[in-house]
């Protein structure tokens, strides 16, 4: 129970400084800009691996779960109840933010600037880097261990940076679901449902085979 | 004494850059952006973690003092003279600034952009996401600790980044109350002075809860 | 194998970020700006240390293999394949970004601002701090080596911050050889080939002299 | 010789890439912003500490070096080395600059924006906590060691970012000095060869009180 805690909360704080700088944004008539909403997921998976890390694993996301269960580094038993913690604190996130901006339309939701294909590719390659990056620093020397939260924050941070305005840099099933079930746009949902999925467990045997495993 | 000259000159620092940064902002007609305050206040509250935290624990944040006081992970004699210090550092801070930038109305106060309650909320769940990562890379491993600044400095700067458009993204009343004070401007001080206490008091048996202590 | 495929996928995720990141630049109207161009490729660069430096050193640059080379710090027998690696990432990578935005120029290709003598001299001097940088690292003190993806990363976030603007801070021929060649423009292309060499090069004897080896 | 060597080269790096964003941002009409500039500042400081910390100490300052003697932590015979290395290193970078840019006027000297005196108070207050940070997490435990150049490149950073529209953040007299006289810009020059010395050499004693040495 103490591990889904952690993730439902640590799902909670991304979804809510993540897409709550993008809500904010426009509250504010783009005070934050595109440069300090890359920044905010960066620096909050950053500091919630700090603080989760050895507690939960510090997932926070399903694509991330489930490649892991896919490589051998997670119970199967745990996939559902972290899946399931990561969406409730995702969706609980979508609905403060909801209650505090009512007006926003979009709660922060991904949605593609061109077409559909471009979105889905780039999502398969985003998240594709970022589970390469993930799993090796969390199953190599303790030095890489150490410096996790940096090296996979550094990651959500300039993904989100240089991809966010063609697809919305999600990576993340929970982080994309939450603001487009609230919101009622989910026309594009699929998108991020599936890619970074894809992206997450195909990155598993190319880390096998560079680590020889 | 040593440790109460380390919070005073600490929470003189953090108030003098990161108010300044506001003030400066305005100075400068708008050379800083929100963005480049964001960043002043999440490095100035790291580095200084990872000069003051072996002498005092590096709090600068009388919320902080309280909440670690309710956890049985500082003893309450200490307490007052903390909070204090923290108040004297604050106050000095905003009274430099006030000499050096006379023309100035506002020396960085926090005010809401919306509504008090909008900002009540927003400050309450700032501080306690700002609570769960101190007590946790406080009190948690050997890496934890070591990384404490950075993991604290980035919740800071994201935080800061993403709500300061909507509350000011406060999160310490003696960052709050020494601007308001000198300035004048203490109309909506009281959410400053109750909302980061009560969030980060609410940190500590989530926090208990998921370690198991 | 192993090495060569991580000195592959290493500089595909470079180039595909970083340049990726002047191409969605474009894409969007300016959304990312030059500052965050920057910021992705020293992060991208840094995170990558962090996940192939104990597979291939993590070098992604035929400067710096070279350089290491000279030094006496890299199997020559190893400097072919990797250079063919890396150069295979970038070409790759390039392709990539030219299928998902066939309607970018320059797929990020770096050009002289001003004169080529100007934007020579410059990545001469960019590379040979660069060079400095990761060869004192690589060499160096156990607390040195664990630092190496924050100190390389951060400076190639600086000098692409400052230097950019001018020459387009290559300071690496199989990032610079890719778009150039896909895209067509390899009319300045015999600078970025040329001046990281000369950079990287001149920087080892007075790395050796520094360190008295 | 060969620590005058490494405060020479860091010195005009540090100068060559910090005044150097503010030259190119002039050229390329403000691509880098004020807050590229800042984080230029710092990121280089940072990085040259983990090059260049364990053969010279890293000061590449001479306020930092004038500190370190008051506080009997560097010996007196290699002071006046150390800062003609510091000068000549500056030196070089701003020739360099003069050479690389013929058409800029001030070359990054560092100017007030407002009364000297605010100036003068601003520089003694920013290397006053620079060097308070520096010498703390010198001396301190082996983990602030460690993390030395983050905490005080962070410091640089953020005190370049905040006071940087007022000042120009100098707190270096051979950052400042070498512009000056390479450009001719010299009538507040005095600023800040006396204001950074004078804030280093007082945190000396606030530091034997709060270390209890």
């Amino acid at each position: 129970m103490r591990k889904y805690l952690a993730e439902l909360l640590g799902t909670y704080a991304l979804v809510f400084a993540g897409t709550g700088a993008v809500v904010i944004d426009h509250f504010s008539g783009g005070a934050i800009t595109h440069g300090g909403i890359a920044i905010t997921f960066g620096l909050i998976v950053m500091s919630l691996i700090y603080t989760f890390g050895e507690v939960s694993g510090a997932h926070f996301n399903p694509a991330v779960s489930i490649a892991f269960t896919v490589a051998g580094k997670f119970p199967i038993r745990d996939l559902a109840p972290y899946i399931l913690s990561q969406c409730i604190g995702a969706l609980l996130a979508s609905g403060t933010l909801k209650l505090m901006f009512p007006a926003d339309q979009f709660l922060g939701a991904t949605l593609p600037a061109g077409t559909d294909l471009q979105s889905f590719v780039m999502e398969v390659i985003l998240t594709f880097f970022l589970m390469l990056v993930i799993i090796n620093v969390a199953t190599g020397s303790k030095e890489q261990g150490m410096f996790a939260g940096l090296a996979i924050g550094s990651v959500v941070a300039l993904e989100a940076m240089f991809a966010g305005p063609v697809c919305g840099a999600s990576m993340n099933p929970a982080r994309s679901v939450a603001p487009a079930l609230i919101s009622g746009h989910i026309e594009h949902l699929w998108i991020y449902l599936t890619a970074p999925i894809i992206g997450a467990v195909v990155a598993i045997p190319i880390w096998k085979f560079i680590n020889n495993k």
